[in-house]
């Protein structure tokens, strides 16, 4: 019995040594799975959030987003999406945060939940307590959920529900329910803009196009695990790091930093770039490497200047940036080519990838359970 | 000539050895002043905001909050007030983010700056691009600005201008500032409430009475201070540390944090409490030291069952709460009684003071250039 037990399992692994390395590994199926049934080949399809979707959506003038860990960092990088891409307000906020505070309730608010599990205890109070107060004072709240499993209290809870199908998670530490998160936020994008004239069909077209082009860019981005191998290296004797980005790679820099934390247990901590010089700069030293997410060369212009001084301390930077970026690895930094082509969408969802297998190695390196980490849970059902 | 320089800055010390300490004790005259001339027994002066306030006031229905660093996290304790206490929708967002990405504009959106020297860059060219982008669309965004340096460039390009008396600020990390600044962002609390009608005569003499109160409560607080120095022993070999918070003690969570980063160089990071589930609580072992600003039972006693198995591993939490909370020092956790009788607005600038004294204390011990961290100057003045 116990035999079978272990092939059944090695089956699933297949491969892989773990759940979160098979689990990355799966995610361009992962995008495919969440996109089928969902667009065509050139628009997104808005029966993909039910049929009284268009009505709703129709009727909303600004979206709150409320989520916990790694979902409210999809919610991050989508904020930045509706404001920048269809000029929609959108406000995000911790769930455990929203419960507890007296926060005002707009009419015509679009209220998005997302949970991998659809059970996690502070997002489902929010829910319910948003539910409440809308239905006491009479307000146009429509509610939609974002979740990866069918059945869930949160799907039951909301009047709109979108299913991610990144299939069964069982890594502790979400990488491909990330992804697929935000596939779905690209489609309530889409699918917004559409509904309320913001966006033209030209635009649409390019962003579906980008969507069907994801699983390619993800693969590639995959490739680069040998030399994100190496890089982990560099982190067997640290025990802290920054991750510094702007704009949706801030959110990509928060979730690259609390992978680092739950799995290797290093204290990683992101800072949009620009904050650097109000505070942390005074950590950096040899011992503390600073990780940018740097797709545009501008940033990267701006973070050299900042790292100057820094680095004639022996400060290390590590640069995630685009092939077509000019910038070479010199005296400490090391620049990773992770991708290319990728267009506002696309670059977070690719860009997160090789931070994934590089939380990944490290763990690895540092001997911790990977799947399991200490202390942690995989869905926070209680607060 | 060297030794008339050194007697004078003496002088200017005093009994201090350095700015830091002096200006954290100087805090309980910096409140006095800044309400000075602002408020009378039981009423907030809305001219303390120039008299065109009271017509911009009352056109506004919404509040964007923007700034960098310290100021930041004032803005953030001011979010929760408006929508908790008079239900003013408040967005509060980093300059630097703000500025590159496309926001939203809403007319009828007071636009608010904060910065203690009135010259942060990051800021200061947030402003000018909502100046520029509501002029283009004659939107109605009246401009605030809350600094501590007159004729300043923010001061000089806002419609309205509130000067918190702190004094001369000569210690790189911010302490009566962020002090003031919460004073001025509880006036403007007030003011706008009474404006509005969304705040009663009586609810604005509570308020009022509990600011008359503050020097006195901040007083109380750096009593305290022989407690700290004791509990800043328990630093000395610390690297990293965790602060939580909920509510309005988030962001003086996040304001302690940056202030041990700052001037004592440990890796210290805040976290909404709710969200220390999501993954923080990996990190937690006895090299990582818990402190929480817990001024309610409520939360302390959801944290004491989240960190029950970390304690098993040694882990060490510092609780700072009221004198009427009935926790006691037990094993594995140390109270501190930091203040008492504190209201909503007194609460999260009195719990503030003996979080300065910790990392002012720490520092000493770690012995760093506590006025001067290193990498960081006083002004962002440059991007």
């Amino acid at each position: 019995i116990k035999r079978s037990n272990l092939s059944s399992t090695a089956v699933e692994l297949g491969e892989h040594r773990h759940y979160m390395h098979k689990e990355i590994f799966e995610q361009p199926q992962s995008v495919i799975d969440t996109l089928e049934g969902r667009i065509t080949q050139e628009s997104v399809l808005t029966s993909a959030f039910g049929h009284q979707a268009e009505t709703l959506f129709a009727s909303i003038s600004q979206i709150q987003i409320i989520a916990c860990g790694t979902s409210y960092h999809a919610g991050m990088v989508a904020k930045y999406w509706f404001e920048d891409i269809i000029g929609l307000p959108c406000f995000i906020e911790v769930a455990s945060e929203y419960r507890y505070r007296n926060p005002v309730l707009l009419s015509d608010t679009l209220f998005v939940t997302i949970s991998q599990s659809g059970e996690t205890a502070d997002t489902l109070a929010a829910l319910q307590q948003i539910k409440q107060k809308r239905d006491v004072k009479n307000l146009n709240c429509p509610t939609l959920s974002i979740c990866n499993v069918p059945e869930s209290s949160l799907t039951r809870e909301s009047d709109l529900v979108f299913l991610t199908h990144a299939g069964p998670e069982v890594g502790v530490a979400s990488t491909k329910a990330f992804t697929t998160q935000l596939v779905a936020l690209s489609l309530l994008l889409t699918t917004l803009g559409k509904v309320q004239g913001r966006l033209t069909q030209k635009r649409e077209r390019i962003i579906v196009q980008g969507l069907q082009k994801l699983p390619g860019l993800i693969r590639n981005a995959l490739n680069h695990e040998d030399e994100i191998k190496e890089i982990a290296k560099r982190f067997a004797d640290k025990s802290s790091a920054l991750f510094l980005g702007r704009g949706t790679m801030y959110p990509i820099a928060m979730e690259a930093a609390l992978k680092l934390k739950e799995i290797s247990y290093i204290h990683a901590e992101a800072y949009p770039a620009g904050e650097l010089k109000h505070g942390p700069l005074a950590l950096i030293d040899e011992y503390m490497p600073v990780i940018a997410i740097a797709p545009h060369d501008d940033l990267l212009e701006k973070l050299k200047s900042n790292l100057q001084e820094v680095r004639a301390r022996g400060g290390q930077m590590i640069v995630f940036e685009d092939e077509n970026a000019n910038t070479d690895s010199e005296g400490g930094m090391k620049v990773v080519k992770a991708t290319t082509n990728v267009g506002r969408i696309t670059a977070p969802i690719t860009f997160n990838i090789p931070l994934q297998l590089l939380a990944y190695h490290v763990a690895l390196i540092k001997g911790t359970d990977v799947d399991q980490p200490r202390n942690l849970a995989k869905s926070v059902t209680v607060e």
